[in-house]
């Protein structure tokens, strides 16, 4: 028993919210989480610039130099959550090269620089844990890669930017304005000062990345995934949406079809009889379509002190417990991506004019005979069919909405019937599109 | 590589709809399943007193008596999934005492003789890998063990019995009779001919049981659930409920209180603002209340041959995995019941008079002066206050509904006070009491 008694050590570079929340927790729940693991979880050295004023730091080793815990030879695990992808990249691989196992939340430095990483890690003997990269404490990582490891993976649809999600959620609930909404975000603490990586889809993209790769056994490709933010998103189109029966969501979508891959963040009407469409305010749900056994839905908080450290803290026991299997050097049992490396594959991902979806489109134009008879002509032209059209009464002087919802139709049409909206004299804005997904296993 | 290469044998006892599911996903996913465990997982030998129309068992081992199985030295993992409790304990012991693991969907062998079987298991170095007991496909089993494991858990609560919440459904959708439904669902094939384990709340409480042990640490303890079914159920209390902003789910419920664990399985009036509220027809959901996690939710399919294998075929490339640790004898990585064996804790199981709720009440009663004064004075005198009340118009001749919604209170209380109802002399029905959960973190 003198091997199980000894603390696994930890330690963490980074002690910001993640960092200080995962150090608060081990300390409050230590009972708890000793009891699952039959032995002891240590943090013996931080590496942080600055104190945490949550964290009582006594007894533990702080630098202020992040390498000094990187090199700590006492340490058998190292927690990056400083976040960043310069630095933070120096510190996993200096750790992995020094024989520590690495648990990061960082879903940016993963997605740009995860398939050097685990390509490392594996050639060392040791692991890299993320279940903190997507969805904070859904502990999606782990379904994906274990849970549903018998599966075909055909979609992964996810609300996975929770700033998204709180803004979109009181754009609808009080037809508030997006950058009213934004502000209020930026003011409780749910968006930074610099919005863009939520707002704009590139925290989404990175996490979708991470997905795409464990639902297919492909390598990351952050650099094709489509983005599209929700910044351009007006209150118009989400009450419309909303009378429609749709809820509009900042999706993360990756789905398998039969000639590649597709990988997208977009703001998507999603059908009110869906669980997903309920998932509001600042929370992350995942839905995975698989076969045989269908559609499952994880959800929870994706982001925030508790919920992130949750999952930091649930890989450290992941790793204790791998630890306790008395192999030299406790290989990772699951491969990173789920799928073994030597058997991930090249499948194409699908640029997005090769992507089908439904739409739903608003054109404001001029209240003059035949308007209708040309835009219908157009789509029919470009052999798109309609589902719903609904024209409004007139909304400023003499100019109506026309609020169209189509059938399923290659992005591609869809651009080019839009270049031919274009010339439509009585059209007075730019149309408006924004995909339709059903979510249909 | 060669020991790598080495097929894992799987011998299958019971081909029925979970067997013959979870034998031809082996074959339809095989290769899938072999990127992700780089390891072929074969059945080599099947018990089963009768063939599986939709099997081809061709080139594969088929006897009748299953413990032909359960002896083959060749295989490494037996897959048990003929269910009941009396032969399938046989099984399961004669495996792990032959060194096998085991692969089991059985909840009511585990709720019942669960303690016994995995000490077992631990003594031999063996582990009995159970995902498919709870909720099907959903990987409940592995985000309490594992997913969660960082958490303090406070309450788990679940829509666990697919066929319950299928009748549920169709009686608040359609206004249609308990009896009517169930027919239906025993034609589509969603309840059995004796539907008392589904209907009754007996499942659901084996199902329960296993939870309860995963979140808090306790030993399996099945006779200690309270039970209460479905069957008595009006469609006139759930239009009531619907109406009231609620919805009525069979639950089952577990939660972790200063005096001790509360297990128990009834219907439930959930506020239709929670997203447990909106799982319907034969789906499964479990909601998680934990710190510092929150509250998370996973849902899906928690029956039929698809799902159920899915959970089956994922326990088995668990297994899979594990035995690439290169470990001797692959024990398990992971505490059966989530905690250490020597953790175990007697917290007591708390009899429901000490279990406090909110309740929805109704009575029948003569449209007489002073009905409702004299129904509030026996409330107040049992210190029992009162959130919302309704007077319905008269429902037959003279007999009005009363519906009471009450602030949480003390079973026993409660009890109380429905004994001193009875004497209200214009009472002229049994008092309806259904039992509210705001699900609250």
């Amino acid at each position: 028993m003198h091997d199980k008694q000894r603390p696994v050590r930890v330690g963490i570079v980074g002690l910001g919210t993640v960092g200080g929340g995962a150090f608060n927790l081990l300390k409050a729940n230590a009972d708890e989480i000793a009891r699952r693991t039959g032995r002891p979880i240590l943090v013996s050295h931080i590496g942080s610039r600055r104190d945490h004023p949550g964290c009582d730091t006594q007894g533990v080793k702080v630098s202020r130099d992040v390498f000094a815990v990187v090199h700590d030879p006492e340490i058998d695990v190292l927690v990056e959550v400083m976040g960043g992808t310069t630095i933070a990249r120096e510190v996993v691989t200096q750790a992995l090269e020094s024989g520590k196992h690495v648990v990061t939340a960082n879903k940016a430095l993963l997605a740009e620089h995860g398939n050097e990483i685990f390509a490392l890690a594996e050639a060392r003997g040791r692991f890299v844990a993320f279940e903190a990269a997507v969805a904070g404490g859904v502990p999606i990582i782990k379904v994906l890669r274990e849970g549903l490891a018998a599966n075909r993976i055909h979609a992964v649809a996810g609300i996975i930017n929770g700033t998204g999600n709180f803004i979109l959620t009181e754009m609808r609930d009080k037809a508030r304005d997006f950058i009213d909404v934004l502000k209020e975000a930026q003011e409780l603490g749910y968006a930074e000062a610099d919005p863009t990586f939520d707002v704009e889809g590139i925290d989404a993209a990175h996490k979708l990345t991470i997905l795409a790769a464990l639902a297919f056994g492909i390598p990351l490709q952050f650099s094709k995934v489509y983005t599209e933010g929700i910044s351009a998103l007006t209150t118009l189109d989400v009450a419309y949406a909303t009378e429609l029966g749709y809820r509009i969501k900042h999706l993360g979508l990756t789905r398998r079809t039969g000639d590649g891959i597709e990988m997208r963040v977009h703001p998507t009407l999603i059908p009110c009889d869906r669980l997903l469409s309920h998932v509001d305010g600042v929370k992350n749900a995942v839905l995975v379509l698989a076969d045989p056994v269908g559609s499952t839905l994880y959800y929870g908080s994706g982001a925030g002190a508790g919920p992130t450290a949750s999952a930091v803290v649930a890989d450290l026991v992941d790793v204790v417990r791998a630890m306790q299997d008395h192999s030299p050097d406790a290989r990772a049992r699951v491969p990173h991506l789920a799928f073994q490396p030597d058997a991930l594959n090249d499948t194409p991902i699908l640029p997005m004019i090769q992507v089908e979806t439904a739409f739903y489109l608003r054109l404001m134009v001029e209240d003059r005979p035949g308007v209708l008879a040309e835009v219908t002509g157009i789509l029919s032209r470009q052999g798109i069919n309609i589902e719903a059209i609904i024209q409004k009464p007139a909304h400023d002087a003499g100019i109506i909405p026309v609020i169209i919802l189509t059938r399923p139709v290659l992005e591609q049409h869809m651009n080019d019937a839009i270049s031919a909206m274009a010339s439509i004299p009585v059209l007075r804005e730019p149309v408006v599109r924004i995909r339709v997904e059903s979510l249909d296993a």
